[in-house]
């Protein structure tokens, strides 16, 4: 490729090198119907010794592609970019793009943040939408089933009736089975001989944060064992200390907690510490995520797989195709495995 | 604004409530002259009243500009997204483009990457370009020279020499004062009793690491000191780790390293603890970010600031004022201060 300059060759060049008129130029650089051959040959000489790139929006009025890819996290940027979970999952997208002609727009935020992103879609200008991060109030699976565009979500998708049309992001998902990793974090306390079992969930507009709890239900049923409390720590290491100090005081008997992230386990164990409660000896933790901190708390985190690079990957590929032409595909399902460590 | 639906509001019915044509409304829509104060009037009634929004790209054709922003990372994503300072200034740049029209394309990578991102710009597809990391041997000055086009860098960029045209980025950049980071970092050192001083570097190919460099040079030559050893540690836990070893077999007579980020001071701290070498009672050490990591470490650590959202939140600003017409300023400089903790 040559040196890039402020004097880029137009499709005037094209065409004079070429010895074609501008319009014949711009029809054989589109690819459209009667141009000979040879004219074709020549234009594709000419492109070639110039280094001619086409003005990409003039291209995409023309192809209806735009070669960008979406990325939605509808999260404050504060929470983007301190949870390792997202990080990962960002890096999986950028890792499957890097190699193709995609760029990646991020769209991330709350307040206003879905105005921008439908204006966004109105103006046509992605092919395709990975979502990173989703809650119920923010209607995204509505909005994006209405404009019938490519899309993922890493992460099951909260409430998503099946549309009359048939299109429906209903299915289009890529997600580790989070009822099946409450059920092994929840056993693991039991098999560890836990009796009274707290949970410290992430929000209830996730189905990530649903199913976990619904999968620690399961267990401690199947055990016949009550759950003594389920409180929300907003996958926030903050919410969950808060929420920590609320179940010790409520429930001092407590012996064994299952947390919903690494993150707010990490937060879970500063408070148990400050508080004199050893770990593992008096409460056993579980989390989830195996996020890298897990290795490095004191002591380290007994947790759950939940591969977030991986799943933004798929996901990214499942749009990438569906963009190229291929029916929408999903859900992928990723069973999640236990990493016994030295908290439980 | 009306709900989205895939039926979205065409220029045609725009014309059509308008009572125009369909070539005059496209005159209004895109302020064209010869289009009188009454149709124009009648034109945007109809936009209002149907939700119309144009097509991006036709607009962006008519009005030449994309309303993106390209924010460049010239490293490999998992550098990226494991390095808490460039979170932090993602972070800030998301802050600063979410109110507004912007959207944020972001390009990582460093193999193939400067190809692909020099055909974006020769596609004309950004307003303007927040560079976060950048190396000497990607070029990106001379690039955005060439393309001329609003840019600022988080950090200064390494070796810009004045271009004869007048179109610099020599001075678009928003940095710390490095060589005023290491000054500080090592005279906190020197005051506390250290005379066998090493340093662990970033790369040298990275003005920050240069120039912290020249700071501790500065100020162990001004207290008659000498520099025991600069090991460069790539700015990864990793590399700082391996060069701790390095240190202590080669100078086990070190009682002091200035670590130039707080990631690599991690490391350095986790070898120093695994070789029964205690900090600060056997060697001193500061890191350099302020990141969350140093108040986490153990013991934790003393530290220079270097607000990398609030770097990354004043170049968008940068960029966006250029944007919009203002003339290119920079750069800013902005004075690091010692944070004192247990380390050092």
């Amino acid at each position: 490729m040559p040196r890039a300059t402020s004097n880029a060759p137009t499709l005037e060049d094209v065409a004079r090198v070429a010895g074609v008129s501008r319009a014949t130029a711009s029809r054989a650089v589109r690819g459209e119907a009667f141009v000979s051959p040879a004219t074709k040959e020549a234009v594709e000489a000419a492109i070639k010794e110039l280094g001619y790139v086409p003005n990409r929006m003039a291209r995409s009025l023309a192809t209806k592609q735009t070669d960008t890819i979406a990325v939605v996290v509808s999260e404050p940027d504060s929470r983007l970019f301190s949870d390792p979970f997202f990080a990962a999952t960002i890096a999986g997208v950028v890792e499957v793009l890097e190699p193709t002609d995609k760029n990646l727009t991020l769209m991330v935020g709350n307040l206003g943040f879905r105005r921008k992103f439908e204006a966004y879609l109105r103006s046509g200008y992605a092919d395709g939408v990975v979502v990173i991060s989703h809650h119920e109030d923010d209607h995204l699976p509505r909005l994006l089933e209405a404009f019938k565009i490519p899309c993922a979500f890493v992460g099951r998708p909260i409430h998503t009736p099946r549309q009359d049309d048939g299109f429906s992001v209903g299915d289009r998902f890529v997600d580790t089975d989070n009822i099946a990793g409450g059920r092994i974090a929840t056993t693991r306390l039991i098999e560890a001989g836990c009796t009274q079992i707290a949970t410290i969930t992430g929000p209830m507009d996730m189905a990530a944060a649903v199913d976990r709890l619904k999968g620690c239900k399961q267990a401690l049923a199947e055990a016949g064992l009550p759950l003594l409390a389920a409180l929300p720590g907003g996958f926030t290491p903050e919410g969950s200390q808060v929420k920590t100090l609320e179940l010790l005081r409520d429930h001092p008997e407590v012996d064994g907690i299952f947390v919903a992230s690494d993150l707010m386990a990490a937060g879970v164990l500063g408070v148990l510490h400050a508080q004199d409660r050893k770990v593992p000896e008096q409460i056993k933790v579980v989390g989830f995520d195996n996020a890298e901190i897990a290795a490095a708390t004191v002591p380290a985190l007994t947790t759950v797989t939940n591969p977030g690079r991986e799943l933004a990957r798929r996901a990214t590929m499942m749009v990438l195709d569906e963009v190229a032409g291929a029916p929408a595909s999903g859900p992928v399902i990723v069973t999640p495995e236990l990493v016994v460590r030295d908290s439980a």
